[in-house]
């Protein structure tokens, strides 16, 4: 029997039928050209053939009736079942990537069965092309998506021709765990930074002190800085239904890179400058563009003033992404200008200010794990744009090269989008996951990136 | 603005994640040999184009978040989205009854989001030979399943030519409603009869009546008459999940009727002799056999003795499926002699007397749509096995040919297993749907019924 750590339980504690905790990953793979066309079916018996399963994936909830239980553990599961965790779908032809989202987008709409160890694989056939895909989902308060993600990548393989790699929850633990351990604890996602915060986030007086330092910041005039309650009103910040849609995108990292040269700022400027064109042009279509830029809440791995140990922390800044600009240069640099005037707002902090203005920002969204609070805290930002590393050299399952690496992270009340990168090899790869009700016709985001890196390049080349 | 009638305010009270009040119709179509790889996706753009829908297709609950709400009741959907509720799928390779039975198991293991209209199609391409299906779903306190899979029927035409058939949804509805019309109060579906049984449900001492009145006749001696209660514990009557799976069987009526002349007893007497052999072989299967014989519950149109206008009442009947025997003659001879007894009974009751014998079987059922009582009720039966009409010509949607008609309807806690037969043309089709978790490896029950029709074929030929 284990017990729940307390994020853990946090996210146990948010889940409501329409505010479900998990996330997810899809991953993209094509298969040698010699491949049997039975190859999935031989796949799927095989994966089901074995019944070896390691700690996490074995693992229930001891009341699943009661997830608020104080007494809430996690127990082995006797009746582990392989068939219900490991699926087959099949996309509707032509198999292309619209209908790839909404398999995916559905899939991601249903809740966990908290009876079981709350994950699932599917195995989808009928991309076009003759390419298939995996997707997995799991519960947030068993792993966060970031290590699910990376477990699942190393039990890929770097070599096309090993046929016997097991699946991610055939392999033994490692003894460390990854949460706990070294860098790991610094890489920028959602979970570190609600964790980090969630020591702080019920100091008010605290967080008045980290606001007073923000705002005594923004009285030097600076006006690329943006303020936690400057976010305009608009459509994504609204209660979220249960109803998910996903799209996904994927760019050379080499064209963002140009970019980003010859128009000033990073590669993560230039990724917020395509999510930003992609809001604004969806947002125009419904009638539902502010006059005010969104702003994103980004976590970010900063290294305070005052860190002797020079180790870095998990922070949150908040970026413009500069929706009111049309020109997409203009936009690029307004973009640019936020985000490095909010690090060095941030660096500038010490360690314990960083966890205090994070937990600030953040706070709306903690807000949402305590039941009945969800959808009644405004939060400081619009949306939640995420940049995490993924695997850096190409990976094969059972000679199928992987194309990308998607994450489906988690919408809130009041936050119902939420974009996530990941890098792959030479590529960046987008996850838009949204509410399908909050904002609809959600995969024209994809589109519209795509449209919008164009019109980057024409606009700085 | 409509109020919900009692019954359908019922079937919203029992409505949780587990016990789940949704039914549905699975039809399999055969394309013409000319048709386009395209039609299916040109099929729903077209039908998606359509913004034509009429009631009850286009109503949603006026307080979708509190179902038990007293001033529940119908309002129109202002923001009524076809794409919702007009959906695409596909199997996995090789697309067979098995896969077909997986995805629509899931599809029906999902809860219905009460935000809407409560229904959804499903066309599902990817079944071998080119075939393809439509699944659709409603939840019952909008529209009970028999006048769901009429409704459908009837928006099919009998013409192969015809390509103008309006979806069913888009049918201005007939200014009757079917459910309180002449012939159609006495098709003995599982709503009729909670519907005449429940206004006896609460009549204490006129239950007590019917018991007496059934406990005299079985004083005679009479060995073929299941009394109830007499039912054995089975794995069938456990508390059940959310998860379900779903498997059909279609045979020809000729056969059954060949088998029913040689052996006796009638075409349903055979068909439940199917169900009681594959119930045998599974249970043994899953060492779970008990010694006692299982019995059914069906729903049946009776005359009463007493009624002057020579009217029909649907009541219920309590059948032994034999399976404590292993011979197959003498599990159908047991079985019909245990239906005509059953009928005998019920039809020298008084009309009074038919609905509080019905009233007292269902009670237990009824109890599941009472919030708290559910799963505390000890069946009177293992099992529901319903017969009801279906269409007796050969219909055809856009110039496909309907293979089948498959219904599902819907498992209650502690009766973890229902049967629904459903005539088409020549054929009578077998929808079973369970519970996965009370009933594992539940899509033998269509390998065993299909082996059990080949034994009874030899053992009465």
């Amino acid at each position: 029997m284990k017990r729940l750590s307390v994020l853990d339980a946090m996210f146990l504690a948010g889940e409501t039928r329409e505010s479900m905790m998990h996330v997810g990953g899809l991953l993209p793979f094509t298969p040698p050209p010699d491949q049997s066309p039975r190859f999935l079916r031989e796949l799927a018996d095989e994966i089901r053939g074995s019944t070896e399963v390691h700690p996490p994936w074995n693992l229930r909830l001891r009341t699943p009736s009661l997830l608020r239980n104080p007494l809430q553990a996690w127990v082995e599961d006797e009746d582990f079942d392989i068939d219900y965790h490991v699926r087959r779908s099949a996309l509707p032809s032509p198999g292309d990537e619209r209908e790839l989202g909404i398999l995916v987008s559905r899939l991601h709409s249903v809740q966990m069965d908290f009876h079981r160890p709350p994950w699932e694989v599917h195995i989808i056939e009928g991309l076009a092309g003759g390419r298939w895909a995996l997707y997995f989902k799991v519960h947030h308060a068993l792993i966060d998506g970031y290590t699910a993600m990376r477990m699942l990548a190393a039990s890929l393989s770097e070599d096309p021709a090993d046929r016997d790699t097991p699946m991610f929850y055939a392999r033994p633990p490692r003894t460390r765990t990854a949460r706990t351990e070294g860098d790991e604890a610094h890489v920028p996602t959602l979970a570190a930074l609600l964790d980090a915060a969630r020591h702080e986030a019920g100091a008010v007086r605290e967080v008045g002190r980290a606001v007073a330092n923000v705002v005594r910041a923004a009285r030097s005039g600076d006006r690329s800085l943006v303020l936690p309650l400057q976010a305009p009103h608009s459509i994504l910040n609204r209660r979220i239904s249960r109803n998910r849609r996903f799209a996904t995108a994927q760019y050379p990292i080499e064209r963002l890179r140009r970019i980003a040269r010859a128009g000033g700022g990073t590669l993560n400027d230039v990724a917020l400058a395509l999510c930003g064109a992609a809001l604004r042009q969806l947002l125009s279509d419904l009638g539902e563009l502010p006059d005010q830029p969104l702003t994103a809440m980004l976590p970010v791995n900063i290294r305070p003033k005052d860190d002797p140990g020079g180790g870095n922390a998990v922070g949150a800044i908040l970026a413009s992404l500069a929706t009111d600009l049309d020109d997409p240069r203009a936009r690029l640099e307004a973009i640019t200008a936020s985000t490095q005037r909010a690090k060095e707002q941030l660096a500038g902090m010490s360690r314990s200010a960083i966890l205090q203005y994070s937990a600030l920002l953040t706070a709306p969204l903690g807000f949402q794990l305590v039941p009945g609070a969800a959808g009644r805290v405004r939060p400081a930002f619009n949306v939640v744009v995420s940049n995490v590393p993924g695997p850096e050299r190409p990976l094969y399952f059972r000679g199928s090269r992987l194309d990308g690496v998607y994450p489906l992270s988690i919408p809130f009340h009041g936050v119902g989008l939420n974009i996530t990168l990941n890098g792959y090899v030479d590529t960046l790869n987008f996850g838009f996951i949204g509410c399908r009700d909050v904002l609809p016709h959600m995969q024209r985001l994809a589109v519209y990136s795509a449209d919008a890196l164009d019109e980057l390049e024409r606009a700085v080349g």
